[in-house]
């Protein structure tokens, strides 16, 4: 029987694939493939092939359908099964022995297209070069690492109303009908929840705009991503504060923007008659320095963007938790001009897992930002959550969770700031926060004080995440933001005694 | 009582908001946002606006502590509440008459920045105004609205196995516990799902991929974003076939990429040594006309990027559904020199929804589409999703799913074929397609006869999607592609049948 002159692949296959019929298949399929049974070998009947193999001959008939089923082999009536497939013509390229990558990285390390036998003629564009210029580490800090317990940017899950989410989901799902399966969803997102932040929007920071000048996004990333393919060329100088949040340094400099660095202090960021047409800047609660802009200064921005025709873009990325105080009103709620893009998030308010973003837009804007996103995303995804948050939305499920969170991260921040000025007094000056989910404190000493201390601090992970990524070039200042939100009080209370300790250790 | 020599607008917001203290919330809120209850303004005790407005003192209570939670009044013991707002200054932005867009679609319009007090300074970036200059309709044909019968692209979400997906969607919901929520996930998406597309590419696409090459994107259509955006620079040559998918063309169009039109005939793309390092080519079933390339030309075009340095981008969008002949191994399972880019998706094999796609990379470009697209989506989105679908194939759901319609399908595709071989035989030429979710057509006739007959049809519904979008330049010939996957085998016969009457009508 010629069939079997060659070893048929089947335990190595058992092994892989699982299953029995699994491995008829596969190892027949490869011995197809590879040529070894050539076109129009018979194999042999499903009965002889099981019994060589001791298995039932519903497991050879199985992978024999299979099979069939995708040309590998054809049935003729009466006379059996025959291979169907024709390799290729054996070229150069099959033949040709594999190579290890020829050019790793090529695109990050060489600046011009040259092709040439054994490379590749990819430089690839300057925005990929640009982009991949970044730091290897850019978008992680030291202390952002899960290990730390003041690791900045977290919120906590246990105190997140499981449960309501979940039956948001499952009623989601469950009314997801085949129906909706198939359809081709807006770009911008489920309009049900533009609608709800819409409303949101209104009542909680009064900012009055359409769910049509709404664009929903995969987190608030992707809005800086477009808006700086839509508005930086190289070259372009773009306002971004000085420190800032690292996102805003990244699609800047893939765009090719040159950054304007605007200096931030107590207040948020110091207005001037920059020569630009763009500010990217967090006016609600500065990153990372957690200012709050001030009045004056809110209205000084718009009086420059309208002498300058430029565009703001205010990321407000977690002010929604505000513990007392003054509330402040967005730039957004004061734009009268069209000049404001209000960047938003869900992924403090609800869970980092979420992705849910948006971008409220000038009129003028919000078609050319849709039709940018919908050339990477023509039907918009994460339709599942977006349908149960705008559920989460209706039900006041969310206004609850807002509130009771405030009431908890208030308390914590408390506790957190109690720490902070238990520590030695020369270390850290911070004016205290009164929203978000982080404090920023600043380093009285050296430099070198300031690390030792931060990696001591690691070492035993109670580190927070350092600030120094946020700066343009070097920072002005040592420090860095302590996260809270994801820690009980206790837990807080107890982690600053222990830093105080090292502290003492230290002699500081 | 100074308080209400103004009008609380509560019947305003009652009506807006629905619930009494959303209503005594928002407009206390208006009062004092606007200034017309000035900062220190004493309100009245929730009792006595209770019995003014003759609602229940709680209803009051809670919309005062909401305004208290959030910073618009403060408590003093003993002695009431007051507000706790200051206005910004009224500056001129504040007071300036709100104006009408200045410039509608600037981006689109204008080519160079030129600041001046009222318009804007964007132009836009060059890739904007390329995106923005694309027809309004483009990503949308004649006949692809829902409404036309033979629709192209659609799936029939009848025979989806809505209840076994939504238990995979149930449980990932379930187990989704807090922990997850918190979580950032990788921007390459859902590593179960990476290793299950891996397997079953190897076994039914013979290609080797570990899953860390694997990068899942929210559709097929936001990789040739990405890789557009890393590879073209305005003025590279990219190869498009001609005709092509329309996506295609909007990418490369927008990166400013200068297209080199690919003839195509019934074997697919013909292969030519393009001065040129960029191809996207659909080997497997050419897009629209469904020509299956032969083994020469694939080889042929590796020969070509091994020489050329170039890569190739090959979209294999919905060639799991093969109804009988050979089985093509796709380019990528031939690749040996890390030349070609693999890009399929799920929105044929399950639903559109969905939103998940994929592109299989060489490992030297697959960290620079991962860092390309972590910017815009550090996090991935659409985890619920990610992780059903790992659940359902898994489970062997997918396999049953796929084969199933591989049977419904390949019948639905035969009816079609017998209707359309029905129609006078001057009209139609078509090559039978044996694979994928449509039937091309080539028009015999003039092309005013052709748009006489596709209005006839699209005015009773009866349209199909014209294929005049996929081309360059002019169409070389008219016609299209009928879709059947979503129509059972009487509805085609049916429609057919009706097509058959509109053009005895028209008498061809």
């Amino acid at each position: 029987m010629i069939l079997f002159e060659f070893r048929l692949a089947y335990d190595r296959f058992l092994l892989d694939a699982g299953t029995k019929h699994m491995a008829f298949y596969e190892s027949l399929r490869e011995a197809i493939l590879s040529g070894q049974l050539p076109y129009g070998t018979r194999l042999p009947s499903s009965r002889s092939l099981a019994a060589m193999y001791g298995v039932s001959r519903g497991v050879v008939t199985e992978a024999y359908d299979m099979l069939y089923s995708e040309g590998y082999v054809t049935a003729r009536k009466g006379s059996g099964t025959f291979t169907a497939y024709r390799p290729p013509d054996s070229g150069p390229i099959r033949h040709a022995a594999a190579k290890s990558s020829p050019v790793k990285n090529v695109i990050a390390e060489s600046s011009a297209a040259s092709p040439n036998r054994d490379g590749f003629s990819f430089a690839g564009t300057a925005w990929a070069r640009r982009l991949l210029a970044t730091h290897e580490t850019e978008g992680r800090t030291v202390g952002e690492e899960r290990g730390q317990l003041f690791s900045a940017g977290l919120t906590d899950e246990r105190l997140f109303p499981t449960a309501e989410w979940k039956s948001c989901m499952y009623a989601e799902v469950r009314q997801s009908g085949t129906a909706k399966l198939a359809k081709d969803n807006p770009t911008e997102g489920d309009f049900q929840l533009r609608s709800k932040i819409a409303s949101e929007l209104r009542r909680e920071r009064g900012i009055v705009a359409s769910p049509e000048h709404i664009v929903l996004t995969n987190g608030s990333m992707q809005a800086v991503g477009i808006l700086c393919q839509l508005l930086v060329e190289p070259g372009i100088s773009v306002v971004l504060e000085n420190p800032c949040y690292r996102g805003f340094k990244r699609a800047v400099s893939a765009a090719g923007g040159a950054v304007v660095s605007a200096s931030v202090d107590e207040q948020g960021i110091v207005p001037r008659h920059w020569d630009s047409s763009l500010l990217f800047v967090t006016p609600s609660r500065q990153f990372p320095t957690g200012a709050v802009l001030s009045h004056q200064r809110r209205t000084a921005l718009l009086h420059w963007a309208a002498e300058r025709g430029a565009l703001i873009v205010e990321d407000d990325y977690d002010s929604e938790f505000r513990y007392g105080g003054r509330p402040v009103e967005p730039l957004k709620s004061l734009d009268r001009q069209e000049r404001v893009v209000y960047i938003g998030t869900f992924s403090k308010t609800m869970f980092s897992g979420l992705r849910i973003g948006y971008a409220v837009l000038p009129p003028w804007l919000s078609e050319p930002f849709r039709r940018a996103k919908s050339l990477f995303e023509p039907s918009t995804a994460g339709l599942t959550e977006q349908g149960a948050l705008s559920r989460f939305m209706g039900s006041g499920g969310y206004g609850r969770h807002l509130r009771r969170m405030r009431r908890h991260y208030g308390r914590r921040l408390a506790a957190l700031q109690q720490g902070l000025r238990r520590l030695p007094g020369g270390m850290f000056s911070f004016v205290p926060a009164n929203s978000g989910l982080h404090q920023y404190v600043a380093w009285k000493g050296e430099q070198d004080s300031y690390s030792a201390f931060l990696n001591a601090c690691l070492s035993e992970g109670l580190g927070w995440s350092d600030g120094a990524g946020n700066w343009h070039d070097k920072p002005l200042e040592s420090g860095g933001t302590f996260g809270f939100g994801h820690l009980t009080e206790d837990e807080i209370s107890a982690g600053m005694q222990r830093i105080r300790a090292i502290a003492h250790k230290l002699g500081l």
